[in-house]
């Protein structure tokens, strides 16, 4: 294997060794930084959303609603009434966003849309189950939430973080011309100067890398120039709205554990510990899993 | 044009205003934060390596001959050697890296190359011309020096960081044993997590989303499983090596001047107020430009 960028390696070299010893014991045990079976909690199906494009990929978004009741409620309209179907990812700027919905502005949104939803930009409060060591630049605290969802605060105002693969609501200049029919995610280095500006209504927790890995648009601001550059979008559905014997199901590993703290723990201080110091809430892997059966 | 996360949406709409304001003036002067001719300075010919992929794209490193200076002279004599030329990017992992060079490992390298450096993971000294003016989750402090680079330190080190589109050494577990023919540049979130743990050797000033948008695989740490999906380099070059009528130019936006200065606390500060606050050092726009004459 050539050589690699892995921090993780020499750690991965000795999990193999761990696991024999483990597995040499009686009741082997999971290593006290993993999730145990209590850890992992059902996304309910019509939190989760099913973009399909084009060419079959599918990109699967966990929704925000507890965070972004109105937008969220929003989303839900859309996808029932097949609004995206037909449409496109028309915007990929490098090293920013990448986003989709009506590039023409002009398909008439659903009749049961809140057209003018009032922003929300901030969340109810700042009450993480995990809290990062320490502050970054973008904020006085952060953390993960017991369900899963990165979190900041300035120690007056809390609100989701624009990580890579966050969904937000794109705008107009006024804070209420988001209905959410067009979305965006990052996908290049960070886009927390957006936090408490846009409203963060999911996060993508499978096929990010079928957006991420489109061709960037050299036109202004990212939008492509022809129609021709664009990603269709075949359908977009919640869970809940997919035939049962197709409907897919997801759990997240919950936050509000001893195990989740260890594991952002390792990561803040890293072994060996040469290496620079502390990790952002970006840097936080929230897991997600398929699973056959559940929901 | 369609909503857009634009934080810089209502400056956008107002510069043209102040253009028109300014071309009224006798004599138009930048804004304070706009860089004046002196604050451009040129990147010397043989700082600047110029990787050409198969279907012609250019993909433009500027070299931190100051700050690793025995592994960017392996990189010099690897360009003279034509070493990388049909070689290829041969891993490209979601939201970590794409890396470069001899996926064999069994090329043999040029007679003149140093074949176990030592790391050059930290640099001589912190001293920013601008410091950012918070910390961040990886230092006690950054900012970016005179000459371009963004700089952290724990108060006692000091390094460059791995922002999006910094070019690192990839090695194996041994800290000597990255030559600089593999090479590597993030291409997600963050690899801060990689800070003073890789040699950087550089930062891709031109043509990142040739690296940014290859397919990610999906196979082990996003080595592609096949040859057919690497992506061939036709050549490797030094631009002091590319014959004078065809060399491209580069100069840097130096950042010890007030200008600098005042861009980056535009960003850390932004208005309107009720947005997050503050910048990490690797949110700061670290302007390049091609020119036609130069060197």
């Amino acid at each position: 294997m050539p050589p690699a960028p892995a921090p993780g390696m020499v750690a991965a070299m000795i999990a193999p060794l761990l696991v024999l010893l483990a597995a040499a014991q009686a009741a082997a045990v999971p290593a006290p930084s993993d999730p145990i079976a209590a850890d992992w909690k059902p996304i309910p199906d019509d939190e989760l959303m099913v973009m399909t494009l084009g060419d079959g990929h599918r990109v699967v978004i966990r929704l925000a609603s507890a965070y972004a009741p109105e937008h969220v409620a929003n989303l839900k309209r859309l996808a029932a009434a097949r609004w995206w179907d037909g449409e496109s990812v028309y915007r990929v700027q490098e090293n920013w966003v990448a986003q989709w919905g009506d590039p023409t502005e002009k398909k008439p949104l659903p009749a049961d849309i809140v057209a003018r939803p009032a922003a929300e930009y901030e969340i109810a409060g700042f009450a993480p189950a995990q809290r990062m060591r320490k502050a970054d630049a973008y904020s006085t605290a952060s953390g993960i939430t017991a369900d899963g969802w990165p979190v900041a605060t300035d120690g007056k105002a809390a609100w989701l973080t624009h990580c890579y693969g966050m969904v937000g609501v794109a705008r107009d200049v006024s804070p209420d011309t988001g209905t959410g029919a067009e979305l965006f995610t990052p996908i290049g280095q960070s886009a927390r100067r957006l936090d408490r500006n846009y409203t963060v209504v999911g996060r993508i927790i499978e096929g990010m890398q079928y957006l991420s890995a489109l061709p960037r648009s050299g036109a202004e601001m990212g939008f492509y120039a022809t129609e021709a550059e664009r990603t269709p979008l075949a359908s977009v559905r919640l869970a809940s709205d997919i035939p049962a014997a197709q409907r897919p199901h997801y759990e997240y590993r919950a936050a509000d554990n001893p195990r989740f703290g260890l594991a952002i723990a390792k990561r803040e201080r890293p072994d060996p510990p040469m290496v620079a110091i502390g990790a952002s809430v970006c840097d936080v892997p929230l897991a997600t899993r398929r699973v056959e059966t559940g929901g």
